[in-house]
Order: C-alpha cells, then sequence, then structure tokens
C-alpha cells in the first residue's frame, strides 16, 4: 500500500462517533498526516479536526481523501459520491475500508480515470491464502479480544506495541482492520477474507518468528456478537496466541448494532480460551483492558482496581491512564526482553 | 441453478475416498442423475459409478461434467485440465464446487466459449448479503454439526429431512456446501461466503416461516477444526437452531487435514450449546448421528447404544440403520407434525 499523505479525512453523514472510528482512529494515532476533516450536513461525529473544504484541504496540501467510515456492511452511501467526485475532480488520491469498492460505483471509476489518480480499496487483498493448518509456530503472540466490537482492541494492541517497545521487547502490531492498516501501512482486513480462508489468513499474518518476538495482534467483533463471530474465532485459530487481552466498554448495554446482551468479561475469558486452546493449549489472559471514557476519573480508577481484584489480572485504559500493568504481567509470565 | 443432466461425475486423481465426498454423495442421493464416473490413473476413490471415458459418457446422453471432488483450499490441480477441456470439446457443460473459478483458466473460457457449453461455479454467488442481526425468526430451525469435518452432517440432515416428511413435517433440507447444492439444487456455499457476511447468510438461507416449519441445515466444519471454525460458529449464529444434532466418525483420530485431535461428543454439545445461545437461548442437542461404516455391525450398535446411555440422547446412524429415533425426539421435544 502507498498512500500518498497527507490525507483529508471524509466522515460522510454519520449518525454515530463510533460509525467514524477509522477518523478518529487515525487522527488519534498519526495526526501529523490528516490535514482536516470533511462532514456532510447531519453528520454526528467530530474527530477534532479542522473542518476543511475540499478545496481547502487541497491547497494544505492534501494528497488524498480517506473515506474514514465504518458501516455494518461496509456500503458507500449515494450522498457520499459527489464529495468523492469532487475531491478526485481536485486531484486527490480516495482511499476506502469499506467492503464495495470504490471503482465499483461507476462515476467514481470513471473520474478516477479521467483525473488520473488511484482508488486504495484498502480492505481487500488480491493476495490467496492457505487453509489454516493449526501447527505451532516459533515466536509469542498476544491477541486482543472483546466483550463487544468497538471497545478498543485496535487502540490497546497499539499502546501494547509503544510500551513493549519502550521497555525493549521486539514487539510489532499488525492490523486486521482498515484503520489499523491506514494506521500501520500494512494487514490484512480480516472481515474481507472468504470463510474458509481465515484461519489460514491470520496464520500468513503472524508466521513463524524469533522465540522472543511478539506478533501485538489487532483482534476483531466478539465470539458473542450474532454478527461478526465468525471473523473473531478465525482469527483466534490462526493467531493461536499465547496471550490475550480482554477489551471491554462498560457502559454499553447491547452489543454494537443488534440486540443481544452484552457478556461477561469472565464469559469472554472463558470462552476464548476454550477456543483458544485448539491450537494454543498455553493460551492465557494476560489482563483487561477498558474503555473508560463514559466515567468519572475517579469511577474509572476505582472500576478498574474492581476489576484488577475480581480478575486477579491488571486492568487498565490505555488512552487515558496507561498499559504498562499489563507489560508488567507479560514480563512475569513470559520474561523480560533480552 | 440450472444444471443439465445427466452428469458424468469427474473424481481427478484423488488420494482417498473423501476427497470424493462429492462424488459419493451425489450418487448415493441423486444415482439417477449419475451416468457414470471418470477417473485419472493413480485415483484412490471409487463412488460405485461405472467408470467412462468423455466419449462413453456422452454416447449415455451425459450432458455436465461434475468436477466432483473436494480439497482443502479449493484450488483445480493442473492434471484435471486437459480432461474438462476435452469434456467442453465433447460439447459437454461444466460445474464445479471448488473455491477456484472454472472461468479464471483461461484454456478452460477460452474452449468454453469456442464450443458455447456453460461454466457453472456452484460455491459462488453473486448475491449480496447483509451482516447478520441475531434477531428472532418465526419456525423451527435443526443444524446437524460435527466433532470434526466429512464425518456426516449433509448424510444426516438429508435422512432427517426425509424421515421428518414421512411423518407429515413440513421439513426442507438447506444446503450450506458444494454437494449439497448439487443434490437439492439450491443453498449457498457458506465457506465461500466474505467473513462478515457468513451470518448474515445463514440468516438469509433460513428467514422466518411457519412456526411449524422445519429448515433442516447442513453444517459445516467443526468448531474445533482450527481450518474451518469460522464459518461453523457463524452457521450456527446466523440458524439460530432450535434443535442440534452432532455427527461424529468414530474411528478418527486426528481432525482432517491437520493434526489436532477430536474433541469429545460432550465437548460439542456443551460448545454448540453455549455458542448457540447467542442467537437461540432455547437451543438444545436431539441427537447423535454416527458413521459406523468402518465398524462391524454388532460393533456398531453396541456403539451406539453406548453413546445413547452416556448422552442420554438418541444415537443413530442414518445411512446404515434409521434416523427414526431422532425425529421421535423431536417429536417428544417439539410436538408432533400437525
Amino acid at each position: 500500500m502507498e498512500l500518498e499523505r497527507p490525507y483529508l479525512l471524509f466522515l460522510g453523514d454519520v449518525h454515530d462517533q463510533l460509525a467514524a472510528k477509522v477518523a478518529d482512529g487515525l487522527y488519534y494515532w498519526r495526526p501529523e498526516w490528516c490535514v482536516g476533516q470533511f462532514r456532510l450536513p447531519g453528520c454526528q461525529a467530530d474527530v477534532g479536526a479542522p473542518d476543511l473544504t475540499i478545496g481547502q484541504a487541497r491547497e494544505k496540501g492534501a494528497k488524498t481523501l480517506v473515506v474514514a467510515v465504518a458501516n455494518a456492511g461496509g456500503f458507500l452511501a449515494p450522498t457520499w459520491i459527489p464529495v468523492i467526485i469532487e475531491a478526485i475532480n481536485a486531484g486527490m488520491h480516495i482511499a476506502s475500508g469499506l467492503h464495495v469498492r470504490l471503482g465499483s460505483v461507476p462515476e467514481i471509476a470513471e473520474a478516477a480515470r479521467a483525473k488520473g489518480v488511484n482508488l486504495h480499496d484498502v480492505r481487500h487483498s488480491d493476495r490467496t491464502f492457505a487453509t489454516g493448518k493449526g501447527a505451532v509456530r516459533a515466536g509469542r503472540r498476544l491477541l486482543t479480544v472483546g466483550t463487544d466490537c468497538s471497545v478498543g482492541k485496535k487502540y490497546t494492541a497499539l499502546s501494547l506495541e509503544r510500551a513493549m517497545r519502550g521497555r525493549g521487547f521486539k514487539a510489532d502490531f499488525l492490523a486486521t482492520g482498515q484503520t489499523g492498516i491506514f494506521i500501520s501501512g500494512r494487514g490484512i482486513a480480516m472481515d474481507a477474507v472468504v470463510g474458509d480462508f481465515i484461519s489460514g489468513a491470520a496464520e500468513w499474518l503472524t508466521p513463524s518468528a524469533d522465540p522472543d518476538h511478539w506478533d501485538v495482534v489487532e483482534g476483531q467483533g466478539s465470539l458473542f456478537h450474532p454478527s461478526f463471530a465468525a471473523v473473531t474465532l478465525g482469527l483466534l485459530h490462526g493467531v493461536q496466541p499465547d496471550a490475550f487481552v480482554v477489551c471491554h466498554e462498560p457502559t454499553r448495554r447491547n452489543m454494537r448494532g443488534v440486540t443481544a446482551p452484552i457478556p461477561s468479561i469472565s464469559d469472554v475469558i472463558h470462552l476464548v480460551t476454550v477456543m483458544g486452546r485448539v491450537t494454543n493449549p498455553a493460551i492465557r489472559c494476560v489482563g483487561l483492558s477498558v474503555n473508560t471514557q463514559h466515567l468519572e476519573e475517579k469511577e474509572a480508577l476505582t472500576y478498574l482496581r474492581r476489576l484488577t481484584n475480581e480478575h486477579n489480572l491488571p486492568a487498565i485504559d490505555p488512552v487515558r491512564f496507561s498499559s504498562d500493568p499489563i507489560v508488567d504481567r507479560i514480563e512475569r509470565e513470559f520474561g523480560e526482553a533480552a
């Protein structure tokens, strides 16, 4: 992937902040790559970047319009097409992490051809994968899992990569979704892989490595989510993690986009352990990562302390506080960096 | 799908009988549709149909060559291509359930164009699906699950459809794999669906129906199989079965194609129940279906009796004996046909 930077983040007319999580993630982890955001009337999200028109963004040097939106089904709303065409006509490349390919919209394909700009569909890989083998591979792997979608699995993995590298670990964040691919410049959008090859793609993403190397893999969905658990399980089996971290959002009442209730943290630890043993009998939970943004700071600290006691595991918020307690636990369980 | 019949079954040069399960299934359930089989030198499988050359098959009226082979990855072996070209040149249509599309092989595409015959890739659907919703739907659903791949999930579902219809139930077999699609003329190859849409495709396959209607759904893979569990779980969540039957092959030692051990029947019942509750809290096991072909008859009966006592569930072999005990159980748990 060679996306030309800087970016203009396109948020469309999404109805809540979570739907703008691609833009949020990109702006949080790579603010220096983003000149601003473009929002349609009615847009309920705001990543905090300057609101710019296409013309203003071009003046600030924007090279690529990133369709930085996540929606169930990954479709392209008809209201977004004129903006994309305008950006193309202003000479910008377009990058999207949606399921639908940019080039499948005839007007977009034609405008891009006429202007000679590139259309990047980062969710799609033209690579073919083998089926998963389940064979043991060298190297260490950590996977973030969740009680739900959109609870901080990517942030937790990126934060752990940073903290582990800070202590001298060989650790690499591995993206499994569109935003992570935008942030790290590589990865596989696991939810776009054909069913038979999901665990095989996860094995390809996390190949045999030095015994002291850590892959820190961004998880997807939740084993308890009625829409997306298939991807979650294929990823778990393929990554064969030695360690996992459960991510949670304590104010959520239902699974994202459906009416199913949120499972308990204990249920997630239990089920991930049982299912993870299929490819790694030694799998274990090394921590809990909570998105406490909707709690007061004191409330958040009390909640994390309670979880730590309840589960005998470090409980952190990697954005608000620090990931160090989980790295401490990793050092205790697997040894410090050499 | 409008495949022209009768078929010539192409077995290639597969190394064991299980790899010919597409041909086996088609010939077992629809012998009247098959004029014979074509095997390459070294082929270790035999479905019991007459061995015919392409010319002989044409003389017997064969209209379509069915590439009736299952391999991990669903690829087309180079040694098969000349046979497919020969069949095309003899005027036959080609149907395949492999992942790879027939038309992606230039020689095949060109020969088909030249002769004006059709290439059918039954594993691929051009339909787009929504993501799964997990909402409760009217009607009853039964899913066959397995301790492994290739243990009789399709045979069990077809046999239950037949037995349930025999007692006046409104029951329909629903195919989720290539062979089932060849046999029933409809269905979705779940393992070819993109990860994000697996449970949504399963919901589409088993829509809201009359309260007394039973969908009898062919299961796929196993929750414990390191290659294919993603598809198994998406199917389980999407079908939201009221009832499931565990299929098992008692002489198998390792999961098909990998080194992982076979899980116990109890582990499968437990895990399917736990995970199935995500979309149907009332899910329950109504029977065990065993492929006893590698046991002597007396041994098989003893084994089934032991399982029945151990699990307090009817244990049957639908091919060798009868599916009636499971239909008895369904009547007891859910009521007889109206």
